[in-house]
C-alpha cells in the first residue's frame, strides 16, 4: 500500500498539483473498490485497464458509528473524483456480513457494530454523486481474483476465504453468483461432521469449526503439550499466543504435530470441497484470506483426498490455485464497480 | 401413455389420415423427447405451447446393441416426423450416465450395458436429419420440472432424483447448469458421514448409501425382526421382497419402525441438502423419482432440520415442492430440444 494521500478540503483542491495533472488517454473509466473490514478498511482506484491509480488504507472504527464511516469515506471518494483524471467513476463496496446486493442493503454486519438494515449504495451515491453497487466481501473476494488471474481461461469456480471464518464465493458463466436472496456461498457453515465440533454460528461439526483459523489454534492447543516453548521456538518476536504464523514456521521447520495440523486442516477442507466438486463441477478452486500463506502444509492432503474420489472426472479437471495478495477484495471491489457500471 | 401408434413402412405413409392432416395453426415447431432408460425408453412429441402431440414406450433392450436400439429409436422419429404437423422439430435426450452434452456424446453408461463413447447426437442426426441434443437424465428432468411447474416464479433451484441411486440437477439463471466437464450435479455421492455405510460407487459415507431405495431398504432390514410378516402385511400382493412401496404403506398405517426409517431418510437428505442451501442459497428444492412418493414421511424431518439451522435466511426462502409425475425425463427431453432449437 501507498502511504495515505494527504487530505485537502474540497475548496482548497484547486492549490493542490495533483488538480493540473492532465486526464491520461484512455483514463475515462474510473472503478473505485472499497473492502470494509471490522478493523481496516481499504480503498483503491483503478482505470480499466486495471492500473492502480490510488490506494488508501484506515481504521474502519464502526463504535463511532455509520454515518459517522460514511462522512469518512465519501471524503475519500470526493477528493479522488476531483484529482484523478476520469469522467466516469463508479464505486464498489464488499461489505463482511448479510448484504442485499440487489438493493445495496447491509442487512447486518456482526464484525461492524451490528450495523443494520444500512442503505449504503443509496447513502454513497448521495454523497458522491456516483453510482454505488455492494456485494458480500467472499463474493468480491472471488470476483477479484477472478479477473485478475482466472478470467482468461476458465468461468466457473469457487474461491475460498481463509481467515478467522471460513468465506464462499462462486463463479458462475463468468459471473458472481449470489443465489436467490443474495447469501450463497456459505461454505464456512456446510456440514463435515454430524454432530462434531461446535462453530461459532452455534450448529456443530461446520467446516468453519474445524478449519476456520480459530479452529485452527484450538486444535493446535489440545494437541500440543508444552505450549510457551512451542511459541518460544516457532513464533514471531513479541507474540504470546500459538497463532496460524507459528503453526506454519513450525511446519516449515519439520515439527511432526504442526505437520499434523495443517494435514488434518487439508483433509477437513477436502470434506466439504469435494462434495462441492461432485455438484458444481467447477474449473478451479481458488484459495485466498491469511491462512492460504500456509497452503504449502494443507493442500497436499487435499490432493491426496481429490485424487482417491471414485468419481474421477470432475476431479481431475479442477485446478487447485493459492492467491497470496492480500487486497483482492478492494481491487475486486472496483472491479465489480467497473464491470456494473458497464452493464 | 397412449397405446403405440402402429408403425407404417415410409412408402405408405401416404395411405395413411394422419398425412392428410392439415397442419395446425401455430404448431410449426415440434420437441421430440426421448428418456433413455436402463429398462424402458419413453418418447414424447410436444409443439411449442407443450401441448402433448404423441408418446410411446419401448424396451430399452441395451444386450441387443447400439446399432439396434438407434435403428428403432430412429424409425419412431422419422414417423413422427413424416406424419406430425410441423416443419421444424428437434430432437432431445436424456441418458442416465456420463454424458459429453457439448459433443453429443455418452462417455459411459452403467445401465446400457457399458455402451461407451457413443455419438449420439451425430448419429440420431444423421438417421432422421433432425437437430439432437443430449443431456444427462438428473438435469433433464430437473429441466422437466423447471419448465413445467417452476419457470413462471424461479430462476434458480435444486431437482433431487429419487430413485435406486441419487441425482441431482442444478437451474442457473433459469438454464440447467452442467459444470465445466458436464458432470454437475452429483449429489448422490455427497458426504454426509465421513467414513460411513459404504456406497456404489466404492466410497463411504455418500448420501446415496442412506437414501438411495436400497439403502433404504437395507436400513428397513436391519431394523424390522420379522421380515416375512412385514411383507404379507403391507407388502402388495404377490411381492416376496421388502421394497420402498411397503415401507411407504407401513408408514402411512403407523408402523412405528417404518416411520422411524422414512424420518431417517428425510434427516439424512436435510444433511446434504442444507449444505446445497447453504452454498446456493436457491429458490426451490424439488424432489422427484419413485421415492418421492413417500414425501409425506420424510419432509418434515426435512423442513425440521431446515427450521433448527441458525443462518435463518437461505433456509426461509427455499421452497420444497414435490413432483410425482413420472414422466419428467421424456417432457423435459423435449422441452430442452424445443429451448436448444431457438438458440
Amino acid at each position: 500500500m501507498t502511504p495515505p494521500p494527504t487530505y485537502y478540503p474540497k475548496d482548497n483542491q484547486k492549490k493542490h498539483p495533483w488538480r493540473l495533472m492532465a486526464p491520461q488517454a484512455g483514463g475515462g473509466v474510473v472503478g473505485i473498490g472499497i473492502d470494509i473490514g471490522g478493523t481496516n478498511t481499504k480503498i483503491v482506484a483503478l482505470n480499466k485497464t486495471g492500473k492502480v491509480l490510488k490506494e488508501y488504507r484506515f481504521k474502519t472504527l464502526p463504535a463511532l458509528g455509520y454515518p459517522n464511516f460514511l462522512k469518512r469515506i465519501s471524503q475519500v471518494v470526493n477528493l479522488w473524483k476531483n484529482i484523478l483524471p476520469g469522467d466516469n467513476f463508479a464505486v464498489g463496496v464488499g461489505v463482511a456480513g448479510d448484504i442485499n446486493s440487489a438493493d445495496g442493503i447491509i442487512r447486518f454486519c456482526p464484525n461492524l457494530e451490528k450495523w443494520s438494515n444500512i442503505k449504503l449504495a443509496a447513502d454513497i451515491r448521495k454523497k458522491t454523486r456516483l453510482k454505488c453497487f455492494i456485494e458480500n466481501d467472499a463474493n468480491i473476494a472471488a470476483w477479484g481474483a477472478y479477473v485478475l488471474y482466472l478470467k482468461k481461461k476458465y468461468k466457473n469456480g469457487i474461491a475460498v476465504t481463509l481467515g478467522t471464518g471460513i468465506g464462499g464465493g462462486l463463479i458462475i458463466n463468468g459471473k458472481i453468483y449470489n443465489g436467490s436472496g443474495g447469501s450463497a456461498g456459505e461454505l464456512g457453515h456446510t456440514n463435515i461432521y454430524p454432530g462434531g465440533r461446535k462453530c461459532h454460528c452455534r450448529m456443530r461439526g461446520c467446516l468453519e469449526a474445524y478449519t476456520g483459523s480459530y479452529a485452527i489454534i484450538n486444535r493446535a492447543k489440545e494437541e500440543i503439550k508444552n505450549i510457551p516453548a512451542f511459541i518460544k521456538q516457532y513464533g514471531l518476536p513479541k507474540v504470546k499466543k500459538i497463532d496460524t504464523i507459528s503453526l506454519a514456521r513450525a511446519a516449515a521447520k519439520g515439527n511432526p504435530i504442526a505437520l499434523k495440523i495443517w494435514r488434518d486442516t487439508g483433509t477437513y477442507l477436502a470434506l466439504a470441497l469435494s462434495d462441492m466438486v461432485l455438484v458444481f463441477n467447477p474449473e478451479y478452486i481458488v484459495f485466498m484470506g491469511g491462512v492460504s500463506n500456509a497452503s504449502k502444509y494443507f493442500l497436499p492432503a487435499i490432493k491426496t483426498a481429490f485424487a482417491g474420489q471414485k468419481i474421477k472426472a470432475p476431479f481431475k479437471k479442477v485446478k487447485l490455485i493459492v492467491s497470496k495478495n492480500p487486497d483482492l477484495g478492494c481491487y475486486g471491489a472496483a472491479f465489480y464497480a467497473l464491470e456494473k457500471n458497464r452493464q
